[in-house]
């Protein structure tokens, strides 16, 4: 926490039909001195033009989940994503070294879910945490996420440094770019930077002690018939309700043929990535999630 | 008009990312008994299966815009929705002959724009007016757009045939099945049916006279920069509302920079198909119309 940032990274682009990041990284390469501040350098990077292009998720896999340190090191493995991941990794990286070309990575999402304005971290190094919760003080209705992952060593881009997150925003459909969350994610991404500037600068007011968040309990699947097909979508209670607080009894799903699905579970818990578009292939329909307050 | 129909085809999964109509062609084929009706056979299909496992919306070029005459009778025509159009056209048409296989298509699409519950229509005939007609006097909020076409020569599913059009449904992303609109789009092919057995069987009350559209005057494309890339988007009054009202000087697109563009013409508009992630390689950001009520 005492040492200086020397490197930021801004990156977009991941999954190529997110167009925030997108046309937020165009933006920064036409105006580089928006990401200037003091005492530090800022880099910006499209992490996946093939994926942008074709306006997909991805070309082979997911890019987002293909930061493994053993994949990374395997010649072997040679699609499209698994190339750009090591790049990417000698870029910034590389993952798991002491001291990787960047200090921290931003990477920049959207999701056709209802999540507002959020962040989905990974990990629990102090730095990342503390920079969360400056951008709570000043983004009251910021939602914080804490992922526990659906692989087993955490895959994301900014999974490479120690420190770091995705911004989330939402709902956005695959291959829209949203005037009012464009320029809330550049704000957002604003605020980073000049945490940063601050903190080399010893001008930071406090520490943050505690934060809420939304903690990963599980990744709940839709229904699916034996084909593996889904049968029953989210109920409308939960479609455009982000972060909707289940109680057992609740409505969760209902079938093609209109039979409601009941969350039966006792303890309560917070949905939220509900009904996200790249998630059917995943096999998820939500996550779910307790709210608390940690100690950062 | 006299003639009775025959055979009605629903048809869905033109576009293979737009899940209502792929999943209510699903639950047809469970419940074949749900498209009976007394007086006429009701097929439905899967139109674009390639592009349904992929969701994408195609697989080469889109489905939608494949129903061209010489194309569909052009042997060295081989991409895989030119091949997919001769056998939906041989099954369902021929295009263009007097008596074709089905005497009516109802195909059905999502838009990820605020279209609620719409008809695109794009021909002139008798029936298919009355059809809609009916359908608009049950359900009030139903919005008739007359598509004058981004094709010289109308090259839907459902052009096809002389008479039918498509339901298109509306914010939705794509690769969502969203419950309420997937529902909303069943009544409404349900009450499309029930017009063919009334009309089979004399019961049908009275004749429409009168309808109120949007009549299409033009797509109006996205700000593009030198690259042809875009460089703004549709702005946020216009974002989450279909059917938007555009008077002179209203705000129209905002750039990447903030700085807002203008509506800029004498006559009063109509937006719809505001910002649908489809239109942006075909070079429209919305498509503006005349409300009018024409004579059927």
């Amino acid at each position: 926490m005492s040492n200086k940032i020397n490197k930021v990274a801004i990156t977009g682009g991941t999954h190529g039909n997110e167009l925030t990041g997108v046309y937020l990284i165009n933006k920064y390469k036409k105006n580089p001195d928006l990401v200037k501040r003091e005492g530090f350098e800022t880099v910006f990077m499209h992490t996946n033009v093939g994926a942008m292009e074709k306006c997909t998720r991805y070309v082979d896999k997911d890019l987002n989940r293909t930061f493994i340190k053993n994949d990374l090191a395997n010649d072997m493995l040679y699609s499209y994503e698994d190339i750009l991941a090591k790049n990417i990794n000698a870029k910034l990286g590389p993952k798991g070294s002491e001291k990787t070309a960047v200090d921290f990575i931003v990477d920049l999402h959207s999701t056709t879910s209802d999540m507002g304005l959020s962040i989905v971290i990974d990990n629990d190094n102090k730095l990342t945490w503390q920079v969360v919760a400056y951008l709570k003080e000043i983004e009251p209705n910021l939602h914080i996420f804490r992922w526990k992952g659906d692989t087993k060593e955490v895959s994301f881009v900014n999974s490479i440094t120690k420190d770091g997150f995705a911004i989330e925003v939402g709902p956005i459909p695959q291959g829209v770019l949203r005037a009012d969350l464009f320029f809330e994610t550049e704000k957002l991404v604003g605020y980073i930077l000049d945490y940063f500037e601050k903190l080399n600068a010893g001008k930071l007011g406090k520490k943050y002690k505690t934060i809420e968040i939304y903690d990963h309990i599980k990744l709940l699947d839709f229904p699916r018939g034996e084909d593996g097909d889904i049968n029953a979508t989210v109920h409308p209670n939960l479609q455009d309700n982000g972060y909707f607080k289940l109680t057992k009894g609740d409505p969760l799903f209902v079938t093609l043929e209109g039979e409601i699905i009941k969350y039966k579970e006792d303890k309560e818990a917070y949905a939220l990535f509900i009904n996200e578009a790249a998630y059917y292939e995943k096999g998820f329909a939500m996550c779910l999630t307790e709210k608390k307050v940690i100690d950062i």
